[in-house]
């Protein structure tokens, strides 16, 4: 099953990242390819594919990011300062052009740019930092502090109950939408404690077991999605309408009509690049299909 | 089955956390208890239980973190200044005594500390910034960013071949002892292709399936811990000398040894606290123990 963001298949080298020298040597290396960018936008082509160009020589070790080795080749991306600002419509028709293993380079990159934009001074004395490990960390040439590329673990999950999984609705979403409920984890919480909180301040939901079921980094700006399902206790739902202005259960067939964009579906299901959407598939299909194998990484 | 620092019991009730006259209220409660600190470590009663003080009601709202509520009883950790810096193994002599529900409440509020400690300044402007949202959170007086605790996501894995799980052993650890391998999980990757890559880079293992075990807050200083089983695709190990400096195949009579602290056994096992112990225990129990359910969180 195909998981939005995931299946780089590069290999990340991260043993060159310490290494100046080597990095130089790579950035001058005739094959070397510098991803182009827009913003923190990718340009893509008739095909929509990420657009590469030549490195030429001329730009500074500590301007670029190290994305890794695709076989011999050298892969760069430009370290742009700016800020993000697309509205959600726009990531949305982007994602549809885009394939998969593109969306998933980009969005690696994606992350490592607006980090490097909200860290550029130094958390702990102020100081201005200074991009190293081939744009992989950022280090305080006045207290010594080396900061690291930051991804904030979000759990993302589908209550379920009596054969029925709970789905909710923000504001935010486009007409008819709606989807698995989330929730960013916390200091001091397991993956399933953060659920069951989650399930619980959003919908009053009190559950038993949770499970596992996949995961996938999400560059806006740099979340890791962690999907899973868990057995509610009722199916009394309590809505928290600050995060939510809506949400009902749902049966498989209900999800399968949401997922084939059936005319009398009861909902608009998630995109196909959205793990939530990964969830509902694996929750229609029944417990036994696998799910996120890597395989490529080697 | 026991998991540490997990199951602290306590309503984070986060929705408080914006409401600055009610969290007043709050801390004036006659009721309201502080975490009794000495710079980030507990101070524990004779019988190993952390030490709560009444609040004055004269500490500053600003200078508190709200950990939640016990029942109806405000619970607060003072936002001190400092650095982090026992040696291994006083932590180790401090949780052995520590209980499980007191472990997550004060590794909780570590992480909080450590993170305040080191974003003091905005990384996008340079600017002092200013704790809010109870503890949760600071905000920049000039360019407006609001930045939130950072929890960083690591998997910790057996890779599994013929009935035999590899572990591996670092420099820095006591002698005879072995545990799972790990890593940070970066930007743009998936739980399943971090395990991949880890257990590639460090001993060379190709992997298939990934299992996804069990999760762990690990507070030095704000770790998310993902435990996993990787399928090896052969049993050959080429060792990345800089992580680890041995490691060995071993079968279950081997670990559930270890386990016990058997006088044969082959290696000293991890902590019980620590993820890697719960994860033996898993493996060695068979795949069908239920494990890091929550059950508490409501």
């Amino acid at each position: 099953m195909k998981i939005g963001f995931t299946g780089a298949g590069l290999d990340r080298a991260d043993a060159l990242r310490l290494d100046e020298a080597r990095l130089a040597e790579l950035a001058a290396h005739s094959d070397a390819l510098l991803l182009r960018l827009s913003g923190f936008d990718p340009e893509l082509d008739a095909d929509g594919r990420l657009v590469w160009e030549r490195l030429s020589g001329t730009e500074a070790g500590e301007a670029l990011i190290f994305l890794g080795l695709r076989g011999d080749l050298p892969l760069f991306a430009p370290l742009v300062r700016g800020e993000a600002g697309r509205p959600a419509w726009s990531i949305s028709a982007l994602l549809d052009r885009m394939h998969a293993e593109d969306a998933a380079i980009w969005g690696g990159a994606r992350t490592l740019l607006e980090w490097h934009g909200r860290h550029l001074f130094c958390g702990r004395c102020g100081s201005l930092t200074r991009a190293f490990r081939g744009g992989w960390g950022r280090s305080c040439p006045n207290c010594g502090l080396e900061h690291f590329p930051r991804v904030d673990p979000v759990v993302i999950m589908l209550a379920e109950y009596g054969g029925r999984v709970l789905l909710g609705r923000q504001p935010r979403y486009p007409p008819g939408r709606y989807s698995a409920l989330a929730g960013f984890l916390e200091p001091g919480e397991s993956i399933e404690e953060a659920v069951a909180r989650e399930l619980f301040e959003e919908a009053g939901i009190v559950v038993g077991e949770v499970r596992y079921v996949a995961s996938q980094p999400w560059p806006f700006p740099g979340q890791l999605m962690i999907a899973c399902i868990a057995s509610a206790l009722s199916d009394r739902v309590t809505l928290d309408m600050n995060e939510l202005e809506d949400a009902f259960w749902v049966d498989r067939a209900g999800v399968a009509a949401a997922l084939c964009a059936a005319p009398d579906a009861p909902f608009l299901a998630p995109p196909d690049y959205a793990i939530a959407n990964t969830l509902l598939r694996h929750w229609v299909g029944g417990e036994d299909e696998r799910l996120a194998q890597p395989g490529r990484a080697a």
